[in-house]
Order: structure tokens, then C-alpha cells, then sequence
């Protein structure tokens, strides 16, 4: 039997790393690593700070080449899933070869692996396949929290429902029933195509970095703001990574 | 002006704390603890235990006297109103008495501070009723969030929105849109009164502590089970914190 430990390490800010993903960190015989094209310049260079920073001696990395995944389009679901199904095999291949019976591999995962991540459902499909897998969930801060956290909201009104949804989501219409709506994943500023009438939108980009941006207020004021400086930072530094709160005015 | 940090410690295994929360604890001339009427005896001592293990000198520790919520009955919100302005009057009279200007007080908070939890508002409270207040928010890891771990579940489905909810708010009617549903505070098993067909339930309580129950399946399978595990349960510990989660059965 192999073990993986599926290792949450926070949102961007180091410090958000848990006592429990350190020591995971350190109880694994292999890190598997995204390979270069994968994952952008600036997070591969945080991921590199937080092994090089928590892991105690030495440990043997190897590189997970991913395969592209394909344009969405209109079947988003059957695409994702013909993309993980290549994933899977792929990871298979490597975990075979690169970690032997009893030994345990870690992966890195941005964030929460419970919240818009694949890792879960990729290393369930691995299994599925026909490998002798066991793993381990290892929680970590999500941008939904270091969002709110930043800002110095709650994410709900007392005793009102939130609702975690992505820009897609968000396209098709803003949910009715919520009172408070975070969006993730949204490449498209669904929030700038929305009635702004009512709501308050709280955004934040590279949350927990030295280039953290926050922006908060009526979405009728900001909105055009947040898009600018959201194009100018993404146009600078290369790459985005930003999440929003939207909710209702008081 | 004085300062408050507001730290997330986790849901309850001591290892969910963050670099970044042991930064703060250990940054703080003052740690706030809720009186013993307040906080459950299991609690309290998890509490303690986290601060013995994580405090690096010791610090200044004062109990603060939280008043007691009248009974909900149909106006939530009123009453949880009233009972936070009582709240805040007595934080106010306690920091201007046991904080100097310029020191820095931390208020411990189980989970997340941004979810369903009064901190943040009542801050806010004493700030607005006068007191020149600043404060940070320390994100912790939430039950939602070892709730997932534990289980080794996804919370959303690929490119599907989460709803985080309470058990109020459940037995008022399952919501129609999300695809995945966790419950929050939840004493009067809302799960178990709800139409079971098609839903699937991951179940759990006092997580991450050495206590830890995990019950999950069909609803209409394990809504019995829970219901009697819960029940015995908080029979023999005097107490409970559960949650769950509800998803449509693939």
C-alpha cells in the first residue's frame, strides 16, 4: 500500500501554513511537485519558500508533468472530466515508479484541498484504477478565509446562509436567496456585469503576499476600479489570482 | 489606541493552528478567555491546552464576563441584537480596565472568526460606541473545513457552488440550487426531518478532538444512526459540536 498526505498549505502567506501540514511536510518520504509550465512563476517560488522554510531535512521531490486541459467551451463538466481522467492515469504511472509499497508521497495543494480542487477527486480515480492507494486529507486556509480575515468581516449575517460559487456561476445570475455570495475563479469579472443596485462587493488579489491588494465598497462605486487595477496588477505581475464577497447593503 | 487580534485556533485538534495564530498569541500583553459558564468544561480545556503548548512566556490572562442571550423564540435576530450590544458594553468597561494604551489584548475564536461567530461584530460594537479600537483577524481553520478533511470529500462538485447554512435555516426547506449543503449549528437534527431521498449525509462531531465521530451515507440509511450516536453522544459528554454536510447522491 502507498499513502498520499493531501496537504493544504494556505492561501499565499506562508504563516498560514498549520502545525499539522508541517509535520505532514515532514513524515513524507516524497514530495510530488507541479511541473514549471503548471503552475505560475510567482506561486512556484512560494511553494519552493514553504518546503525550503518547514521541511526539517532533505526530502526527495519529484516533478508531476500535467496534461493541458482542453478549452472548456460549452461541455465544462465532460471536458474537466475527460482532464482528470488523463491526469489520473498519468499520476498512476508516476506513483507506481516513484514511491514504493509503504511509502507515503505529499501533495501540495493551494488553499483548502476541499474547495475548488482536484486532487481529491484525481487521487480517488487513481484508486479506482486499480491502485493500492490510502491517503490523507490535511486542511488548510482558504482565500475565502484569508479574504474575510484581510477585510475584517464575517463571511455571513447572524444566522443567514453563504453561498461559495465561481464567475461562471456568477454569469448566469446572481443567486436570490443568499445573503452573502463568494465568488471564486472568476476570470471574467462576472461582478462587473451584474445590477450593481443594493450590493457591496469586498475583492481582494495575492491575498497573504507582499502584493495583497484589497478593495472594498459599494459595487456601483468600485466596480470599474477594482477591473482596472485588477488588469493593470495581472498585466504586471503576469498572472491574477483574486476573489470576491458580494453581498447586500445594509 | 489599543489593539485586539482576533485568532482563529482551529476546530479543535491543536495542531490546526497556524504559524500565524501561535504568532499572534505570542504577540499579545493580554489573552481574553470567555468565562467558565460560557465555555464548555471540554472546550475550556482544549483552550488551556493550546495555550500551554503554544505560549512562549506567559501572559496576562483575564476572564471576561459574557452576558447570558435571552431565549430566540421568532425574533432571532432582535434578540442575538440585543444580547451582542450587552456583550459589547461589557468588552468596552473590561478593555478600557485591563488593556493599557498601546497594549495589545487577543480574543481566542473557535474555527474561523468570519463564520458564524460574534467577535468581529461586537468589536466593531465597542469601536463604534466609543472605545478608539484597532484590531487584526487571524483566519483559523474551520469545522466546515475538517469536516472535509476527515471525510476525504470534496465540498463543492466540479465548477458547483457550496451553501454553508444553519440548522434553522435547513428546517425552514432545503434550498433548491446548491448542490452541496453544510449545516452549521444545528441542535434540533434538521437533517433527520427533511425528505431523505437522493441525499447523501457526512456527518461529524467534536472533530479533530480524540472524541471524534464520523458517520456518513445514504440520509435515509444513516439519519437514524446519526440521530442515536448524537443523542448518546452528548449524553455521555454533557455536550456536542457537530456538523454536516448534504449532497445529492451521484
Amino acid at each position: 500500500m502507498r499513502k498520499l498526505l493531501i496537504i493544504g498549505i494556505g492561501a499565499g502567506d506562508p504563516d498560514q501554513m498549520t502545525v499539522q501540514a508541517i509535520a505532514a511536510l515532514n513524515r513524507a518520504d516524497v514530495i510530488f511537485l507541479p511541473d514549471k509550465g503548471q503552475e505560475k512563476a510567482a506561486l512556484r517560488h512560494l511553494r519552493e519558500a514553504i518546503c525550503a522554510r518547514f521541511i526539517e531535512k532533505p526530502r526527495r521531490s519529484v516533478t508531476m508533468e500535467t496534461p493541458r486541459r482542453a478549452e472548456a467551451g460549452d461541455d465544462y463538466r465532460g471536458v474537466v472530466d475527460d482532464w482528470h481522467a488523463r491526469i489520473a492515469a498519468s499520476y498512476a504511472a508516476l506513483f507506481r515508479l516513484e514511491l514504493a509499497e509503504g511509502q507515503t508521497g505529499a501533495l501540495l495543494v493551494w488553499g483548502d484541498p476541499a474547495l475548488y480542487d482536484s486532487t481529491l477527486r484525481i487521487v480517488e480515480r487513481v484508486r479506482a484504477g486499480g491502485l493500492a492507494l490510502d491517503w490523507e486529507v490535511i486542511p488548510g486556509i482558504s482565500s475565502v478565509q484569508a479574504l474575510a480575515a484581510r477585510h475584517r468581516i464575517p463571511l455571513n449575517r447572524i444566522g443567514e446562509p453563504v453561498l461559495i460559487t465561481t464567475g461562471r456561476k456568477l454569469a448566469e445570475g446572481l443567486p436570490q436567496a443568499p445573503d452573502g455570495v463568494v465568488v471564486m475563479l472568476d476570470g471574467e469579472q462576472a461582478f462587473a456585469k451584474i445590477a450593481p443596485e443594493g450590493l457591496e462587493i469586498f475583492w481582494g488579489a495575492y491575498l497573504g503576499t507582499p502584493d495583497e491588494i484589497l478593495i472594498a465598497g459599494p459595487l456601483a462605486t468600485v466596480s470599474d476600479e477594482i477591473v482596472r487595477v485588477r488588469a493593470a496588477a495581472r498585466e504586471r505581475h503576469g498572472w491574477i489570482m483574486d476573489i470576491y464577497l458580494l453581498r447586500r447593503c445594509d
